[in-house]
């Protein structure tokens, strides 16, 4: 069984570790947003993809949500004290991937490629690809301004209402290589719980990538990362209440019209309707054995 | 008084401490060599201006002899799992430094223009300045073939013997600016103890810096590097054994032939005769104090 899941960061990391779980390690490809990229005291960061790869390697610090276990700040401290950046938490062990990825780039490696080659180091045998290879770039529209993605999520603690999102250079931005062939000859195609607009939305505005999943042949299940109306951390909930007009699951299948099948939900948004089928089920994935059988879920579902 | 300093690393480092000790903190120019750098993971690493900044900040490891205290080493070693290179030992501290130097040098800054806001952010008033702003690099030549300074150095643990040292990019490289005029109105042009070949030398490679010590009006003082004949730490004894033919003070003030009036050596060199004036001390700076002496002891030849 070959599956696809489009997966933002935290959310969609731990949904795909429940994924790797069950399925064999072949039978997955992940397709990762790259909108949240930035680059930090000139290196190349890529939160989402790094977060699946932490999170999959056994090397993310999953109290804190986010980065390695056993993470130490020196490197940042000390730039700091030079005159550097450290508004965005790049801690000593992260830096070691962004340095050797920020070479390989520099030294014309393509991101998927660098990322394949990250993906083999962590001995994980499943296809991490980063939406494209091309720069795409989440810009958040607010009342005070419109910001790069990070600068608004970290700099300015996504305290900013969010009134619109778009996505520098996605007119034009191809599919990373590999992408549109797992859409193809996918049995299944996943949508992790990740939020809809900054996570999911780098992804399908890859106008093919949005394409082959809309002329799919095979089930689309999404998951919706709200858990009754609320998001588990994050601005999902208040970015969907000011842009799609509501929390409800209703709201999150609108933000995947056409792409979906059916939405799996949790069991504390019940009763409810929406376009496509819903599933209600427990969706908190609190620990590994959560994620697994959330992932054993929504297989079931894509193959029903 | 207004000093000039032509310096290398560790030995150089102390030194340098030490005249910044007797000299008012405006008084003192530092000629850096910028002959053993190179980069590292992608990062632009200047070993000699380092050390210099390092130890006269107050925040190297004397006790290990380069590098900052209280390092650690958690991002090489993470680099080093996803297939970084690790045999150029960068701390995480370190690194802090080398990450906002890159960004700067890539932002379009020239390493004098960098080097001076990290002297700045430390709150020095010295000037320390790299032999040049151009790409001037060390080679050295062993019956095991031609490597790069830090290659042969650190990889090959500095164990082939050394039969010759190039500096390419040399030819044409500019002194950087404020070297010449530092030289010209200096009351006294010093050489640290530092190895002749590997750290003065890429200087004097400087074809306008060199020059402009051999033209000098002042006094040009050096120390050696050698107490007993035996460098302090380092391959400076081997490599004048081989290319001056011998380790004594006569052999280290050849090296300077043209470029100085007298060398300070240790009292355990004597008895010693050589074509400039000799004057013997106690060169181990063991401490600050003790290079706080020799400082002061130079100082005074410089001035006689």
């Amino acid at each position: 069984m070959k599956v696809v899941l489009l997966s933002g960061g935290v959310g969609g990391a731990r949904f795909a570790r429940g994924l790797h779980a069950v399925l064999a390690p072949d039978e997955l490809t992940i397709v990762g947003n790259v909108g949240d990229d930035l680059e930090v005291l000139g290196l190349a960061v890529s939160p989402d993809l790094d977060s699946i790869l932490y999170t999959l390697a056994g090397r993310s610090d999953d109290e804190r949500g986010w980065g390695r276990s056993g993470e130490t700040w020196n490197a940042l401290s000390a730039a700091a004290e030079w005159g550097g950046e450290d508004w965005f938490r790049l801690g000593d062990l992260d830096l070691g991937l962004h340095l050797v990825r920020t070479q390989a780039l520099r030294a014309g490696a393509t991101l998927s490629e660098v990322t394949s080659r990250l993906v083999s180091r962590a001995g994980l045998r499943l296809r991490l690809l980063p939406a494209t290879d091309e720069p795409l770039r989440t810009l958040v529209a607010t009342p005070a301004g419109t910001f790069p993605f990070q600068e608004w999520f970290v700099a300015r603690s996504h305290a900013d209402e969010v009134d619109d999102v778009r996505f520098d250079g996605a007119v034009g931005a191809r599919p990373a290589p590999g992408v549109l062939d797992a859409l193809r000859e996918a049995d299944a195609v996943l949508i992790a719980p990740s939020n809809p607009f900054a996570s999911i939305g780098p992804i399908l505005a890859v106008r093919e990538i949005r394409e082959a999943v809309e002329e799919r042949a095979v089930r689309s299940v999404a998951v919706s990362p709200l858990i009754g109306g609320k998001a588990v951390k994050g601005p999902a909930d208040r970015m969907l209440s000011r842009m799609a007009g509501g929390t409800t699951p209703g709201h999150v299948a609108g933000c995947y019209e056409g792409l979906i099948d059916s939405l799996v939900i949790d069991e504390a948004d019940l009763p409810a309707d929406a376009a496509v089928d819903l599933v209600a089920t427990k969706t908190l994935m609190a620990d590994r054995e959560a994620a697994r059988r959330l992932a054993a879920v929504v297989l079931d579902v894509a193959c029903a």
